[in-house]
């Protein structure tokens, strides 16, 4: 039931259809995040009318709470939150070992991570200065944030987390590295993660339908040699599709290498998901380098704080709690043809967040979503009429 | 603009409708509260879809922040908040004396009504030790719960703050007591009030067009002469309708004997609302005696903290969070066509409450006022057809 289509290209971008159950995805697309079976305050009918063409949501999370078995029980995740269309599950390594590497390194994700009430008859808590995580060569053990429970990962459990959830399109178990690792660790990582994928397609093949399909995740940090030993190993393994995960660097620049050490060494014919960008300047760089598919937190967490898209902005964004907007009539952006600009001035998305109302979140989430929605929408439009170029040039 | 028909009645309770100048409403009627020109999470559209006919706004609230000015500059509330149909604005008489009635009585709402960040620069800092509210003959002196600058209200800056919100319908300055004031004060604050209606009634003559109705507020705590005198002395002066406000005693046996003494003194064929209820009990109970609308803060309330309603639960309600509804594969209430009982279930609603989803507070909004939509149409139907006892004991 799964098929990739490419139906037109500008030099290395390209704009293709990936067929999946739950319906066909154009490409390149936005992937709206819905970590925990929700995108903020939006609801299944609102990301319809943003034109949300797929979500995805995160088994680690789900696993904690309420559970996969649940979920399963209730019909399946895209019955469980109302979503009609396609479906990614990200296997939530990232999550699982941003924990281990903040700890590590110190650089303070952990109190991102366990909000709050973190220690409540916990077995491996940090306070009693414990590891959160530990890796081996068949899994990972982790205690959850919710309630200190301990938990194991392995790439065969995965895959069995996203079957029962229901995923359209899953990702495998993989160790994230962060830039803070050096080449010998992050290597160990990399054939770690070769060796997970291995398992987990093969659990795959022998327990999923032609319902679901499983991508595969380059991983390799900021190293050429080892962005191409797993661009070349994951390529040559049968993946519905492939995933760019991990570290990719610290600056725009590392990114954009990264994706030209690993595209071509991927199979042409089948889609391409960068994991978790999304600045404006980000997306025309990845299509540019033949991304297809990229979720991306930003819209929905920039709504929390009340930071909007718009055009012509520096760095395409505006902070509505600013003074200068308390009395500007105008919609959020000029151009934006979504509910809350049809419907709502800048003076009261202000006072909505100012007052602490709940719907400023929701307003605000609708217009950043349908923005990238329309974005990518001009991106597509470009890159059928090779004028990527001169898109990239009016927005840049 | 304004008129008032009765079209139909089962003894004292009474099906009519008020033509306004944003369209009718058909009473009995529930009207939702949007006190900062916001109801909760949920949208403009998501209250048309509802069958929400009313909203009341609150002119204290919104002089404090963003300010009338600034609204009616953006082109009034209505165009503010995207509502185009009928629009109450309270005075917030209600808010500002139960700052100066907590604090004297120790009651304790202070605390409710100045959460956190009261104390900036405050002028009349409960801190300090000064009064937070006086009040004279003309009007009341109160200082702001977000920045402590002080303001002052008389019964003409209200209708004037109103005016300028572009209320279709407005309630005038009245000084609520609570249920711990004597007679004695209770006398005084009432006589306070119907001098306050007069002179508002005057400014509402002199300055407001044919769009726009003001109601009188009949007061007099729970005396049943101060309430028969303040319901003969408001009901002679030419209001749009009628309000009864302030304390309706402790018991929902005071509160009908409240309605029982003031009812028969208003004109019969001008709309009656009672402020600030909204237990189902309740409704079917002042519906009975012959109000037409009332507001009510609950269903968006409970909606913040998981509590829906139901039809087949004590009181009415049930609380999502208990561990009964974790796979709970139901809609909240079976005979419920929201747009969430349509989409979600129980055990969707409990996973968005225990993971703090935003999403959640918009889905329990939609239900419990779509629920409280659903039961004023089936007590309209109820008292066309003559059977409001039959449906009151179907419900109790």
């Amino acid at each position: 039931m799964f098929s990739f289509e490419l139906l037109a290209n500008d030099k290395a971008a390209r704009v293709g259809r990936l067929h999946t159950p739950h319906g066909a995805i154009t490409t390149p697309s936005f992937v709206a995040v819905g970590t925990q079976g929700a995108v903020k305050a939006v609801s299944a009918q609102d990301l319809h009318k943003i034109g949300t063409q797929v979500i995805i949501a995160n088994a680690y999370h789900l696993h904690l709470q309420p559970g996969e078995d649940l979920i399963e029980k209730t019909g399946g995740l895209h019955r469980f939150m109302g979503w009609e269309g396609p479906l990614m599950i990200d296997s939530g390594g990232f999550q699982i070992f941003s924990l281990g590497a903040a700890k590590e390194h110190g650089v303070g994700k952990i109190a991102s991570i366990f909000p709050g009430e973190h220690d409540r008859g916990g077995h491996l808590s940090p306070k009693k200065g414990k590891p959160l995580v530990r890796v081996d060569d068949d899994g990972v053990e982790f205690i959850s944030y919710l309630d200190g429970s301990r938990h194991r990962f392995t790439p065969e459990r995965v895959v069995e987390i996203e079957q029962k959830l229901g995923a359209d399109i899953m990702l495998p178990l993989d160790e994230c590295t962060s830039p803070l690792h050096d080449y010998r660790y992050t290597r160990r990582a990399m054939e770690r993660t070769h060796r997970w994928a291995t398992c987990a397609l093969e659990k795959f093949r022998c327990t999923s339908g032609r319902n679901q399909a499983l991508f595969g995740i380059v991983q390799g940090g900021a190293y050429r040699d080892l962005r191409e030993e797993s661009a070349a190993f994951m390529g040559k393994l049968d993946f519905g599709g492939y995933a760019v995960g991990g570290s990719l660097g610290s600056s725009k620049e590392e990114m954009c290498r990264v994706l030209e050490w690993t595209i071509p060494l991927l199979p042409h014919h089948k889609p391409r998901h960068l994991l978790g960008i999304g600045e404006i300047e980000d997306i025309f760089q990845v299509v540019k380098r033949g991304i297809d598919l990229f979720d991306c937190v930003l819209p929905t967490r920039m709504a929390g704080t009340g930071t909007l898209f718009v055009k012509e902005a520096k760095r395409f964004r505006v902070h509505i709690l600013n003074a200068q907007f308390t009395d500007d009539p105008r919609p959020i952006d000029e151009g934006c043809r979504c509910y809350t600009c049809c419907n709502y001035s800048r003076a009261y998305l202000r006072h909505l967040f100012m007052a602490k109302e709940l719907l400023a979140v929701r307003l605000a989430a609708i217009h950043n979503l349908r923005f990238l929605e329309s974005l990518v929408r001009q991106i597509r439009t470009a890159i059928r009429e090779r004028s990527l170029s001169a898109l990239t040039r009016e927005w840049m």
